[in-house]
């Protein structure tokens, strides 16, 4: 989760850009800047150069991690990271026989025990368990899934009753899925365990509190979640309602995990089905020209930078939806297509992928220069389904 | 399960010998008759070649199902073919994309509802279990799962105290692990269990359950599992105790199906994989000339005749410890080899698997046109490790 | 239960009546031949004449097994005769020391091993287990019970959410009770595990499932069960609702199950008991003027045939109901008798029972010819409960 200080950051940056906003034609500049950009080759829609660009990301981002100890091994920002290395990890091992990915996981997996993140019930901090679930599955080690298995044990033995109402100076307020990142980080935990060992009690904590989150977040208007509670009766400086675009990408991602890990006969997917439809169906409408999806998802002129975090997250979820099935071809995959070529845009020739929105930063600001784990993990979740419909 | 009938034949059969053993100069006929036999190409020990003669036995297998309804889709007879034709189907998909072998395992799982047999507590009813469990995992729908678990469930919450003093005229006699081959047929779904859900209760089963049989019918001089108690005193027409080939074969493949379920990290692995060292060891030691294991480990000469099933799950179970370096490979190798290369001389042209030992039938007996299921699914289990290994 | 195909012509059945009635002259001759036909002694209302027409009924069953694979051993339409048979072998054994109903009833279970059907969830396979449970509290041999106890923890462990709204086409529709009929097949079975285990898991399931099946299913106003969904919006050929006979026939006969199977002392026995008297005096209302119920509850017209197997089971659920003092001796006992006398009379003098309408065939067309194992097992459920208030 976007830490406290960073949130209040971005939450001014929101408020003071009210104010303040960007003359009109500074975005016009900037948009038609983005679209005379030349376009490489490195978006061709085939397997060869899918996979071709994927591991240029991967391996810059393995050559180049992430300093500083706010967001380590085991926070969110890496378990997104994880999340798409690991579909990346099995792609690469099943066509090129290359275990280097799963190598690279394992290690650090094994420098942390496995462990889960320190707060009991924070979703951000379960959210590595996702990969770990995985990980066991493919190397059959307890010691990889004990630390997720103990944490969701006891979160669902001793579910807490904590206010959806989120408020950064009460601590307890982050104890359920009370933003909707944490839709992204801790239920697709609960599906893989529910389906791994067939014990109720997961899948009727992931429904039960999953329910709660939607009722409380989803505004059946808009068809699209609030990132929290703060932010029901705020505006954008065009007046529409604030929904941030890689808020309703974490719902979107995972809601795609949850999908792919609930058994298919299990009677409340058709709630996640339902939701996940009408929440793509919504999303992909709001692509911006230049292919991607802005800070502002009603007020795309606000935050008119590229952001490739949100962009791949959303891709994913799509290009799952039509390899499932789920959303129609014809009507999505332009869609896709489109912000394929934007996420590769902005890549860089090193492999170094751009634009992403730092954690909280002023979402004016985004710029080539800035990447994040994050958006490799969506960039890669994204290009690992665009690898399966490509020929 | 050999049934009541065709084991008292089987016994006679090894009982009738004793008394009328075939004279020397007829099995030295025949062993010299074999090794001058013409050596086909297809056993060749490469990936493709391994892979061709599979897909011959694996399509004939399919297009000449068997018939009669004693030993059914459920029987313990399809249980071992169906062993080997899951690892044949994820060997297929993956190499070629080639669903159809599991296409074809889902068709009778989904015929039959997925269920168990009859039987409660009885070894055979619940091998089947073992591919289901793999199925789910794949395909992730419960109802493909729940009825082995389901099973499971009920003998491990209510566990039997029964005898392993095998008596086929006291039917409870049967609800233990009271013959070895029973090692073949349960055991590895109580370790798959255990991996899945990360339940001890099956964990300490499977454990517990084990080590009475290992206890009971391990001969720790001669290091051979008798069939069962029956033949704790019994003599081969040369004085030797009597150990059948395709029990320990039983042991050996249930030994590693045993070892690829259970955790790397689960302590009591040692005990599983000693004792898979040792038979394993031991029955390498035994193979006959012609490359086969024969119905009598200790007086192949009173049952000359090749034997395809037990050779072929011997043959797996010895790949596979090279493969995971249980077993040293300079000392195995050769066996292994010689080992297939019978077994490849034993298909036909159009892929059927001859000089199968029917259930119970004579041994002296088995002929080039027997051919049985079972013996198929050892055919695929050994073949999967062997391309593995080869180039 | 009635297969899929059966269903669909029983439906178009009731259809193609609605444009096509039956001249009224025909269906009073109809009712005037069934007047003139000639009594026979055989339903004087004393115990000896009651065992004696049962005798012969059960016999001739014994005599004559139903052949063919689709409704084998362990399906509902077995399970309804041998609750029946289990009725009618206490009596025997009690009055004239005859174990033989008993015998026949145990040779059945063990050459199945006394195993549940196919399916999980369903409703009918799980229906063969009411009587095996009696068998356990009389032989006390586990085996007996181990497979019904099984499959019920599973369900009752493991719970699905599906929808009631039955459809053919979705299999998992039939996960739940979704048809009235299974409201005879499947709740007795946890009432009974309830008494004996007093595990309360059992009457938790119970309880919420069969509430929910009475909620979705039950008509408050015209007090009678919609056999599913497909029905509610349907009207007979003279405008009434569709409710078929023996599908509250299902209900009845399984509220008396369940009556004599919870303990005394539980309190949601009340539910139960008032939802069995509003039925039974319901249903007492709608006999016909020839002693039967016929298939079409409010339009008996249009289906005038004779139907024993309805007869039979709402025959034996209002006499025990005047036997536990539920239902008032003087207002029932006249459809009482009248009823028996109707079943009797459907008795040919060999023992086979007529007139009862074969799974989803033509209402219209039921004949004298006509028997089915179901017919029996609800003829005998209601002969021993006569045998009881007779003198």
């Amino acid at each position: 989760m976007e830490t406290i200080e960073t949130l209040i950051k971005l939450e001014s940056g929101l408020i003071r850009l009210k104010g303040c906003r960007m003359k009109k034609w500074s975005v016009l500049i900037l948009l038609v800047c983005m679209c005379v950009m030349p376009v490489s080759a490195q978006h061709e829609f085939n397997k060869a150069d899918i996979a071709a660009v994927m591991k240029r990301v991967a391996d810059w981002q393995i050559a180049n991690p992430q300093k500083g100890a706010e967001h380590d091994d085991l926070d969110w920002t890496h378990a997104v990271l994880y999340m798409g290395m690991i579909d990346w990890a099995e792609l690469t091992e099943r066509t090129d026989g290359d275990p280097s990915y799963y190598k690279w996981l394992m290690k650090i997996g094994r420098r942390n025990h496995f462990q889960m993140g320190k707060w009991m019930y924070h979703a951000d901090f379960i959210a590595v368990g996702q990969t770990f679930i995985e990980l066991y599955k493919k190397y059959n080690d307890t010691n990889i899934i004990a630390p997720v298995m103990a944490r969701a044990n006891w979160v669902v033995d001793h579910p807490t009753n904590a206010t959806l109402e989120l408020n950064y100076g009460k601590l307890e307020t982050l104890s359920r899925w009370s933003w909707c990142d944490a839709l992204f980080m801790a239920p697709p935990v609960y599906a893989k365990l529910y389906a791994m060992t067939l014990d109720k009690k997961y899948l009727d904590f992931l429904n039960k509190e999953y329910r709660a989150s939607y009722d409380y977040l989803f505004d059946k208007e808009e068809k699209l979640f609030y990132r929290d509670c703060r932010y029901f009766n705020q505006k954008e400086a065009n007046g529409k309602k604030v929904f941030w675009g890689r808020g309703n990408g974490w719902v979107l991602g995972g809601l795609a995990e949850i999908l792919q890990a609930l058994p298919k006969d299990e009677t409340s997917r058709a709630f996640y089905e339902d939701l996940f439809v009408e929440l793509a169906t919504r999303v992909a409408g709001l692509q911006c020209p230049d292919g991607y999806w802005h800070a502002s998802l009603l007020d795309p002129d606000s935050y008119p930078s590229p952001e490739t975090s949100s962009t791949g997250l959303i891709t994913y979820a799509l290009a799952y939806g039509v390899n499932e099935g789920f959303l129609d071809k014809d009507q999505f995959m332009p869609v896709i297509k489109k912000a394929w070529k934007a996420l590769t845009d902005a890549v860089e020739a090193d492999g170094k992928l751009g634009y992403v929105q730092p954690i909280g930063a002023d979402p004016r600001k985004v710029t080539r220069e800035m990447t994040e784990v994050y958006g490799v993990g969506g960039f890669l979740l994204a290009g690992c389904q665009l690898y399966k419909m490509a020929e």
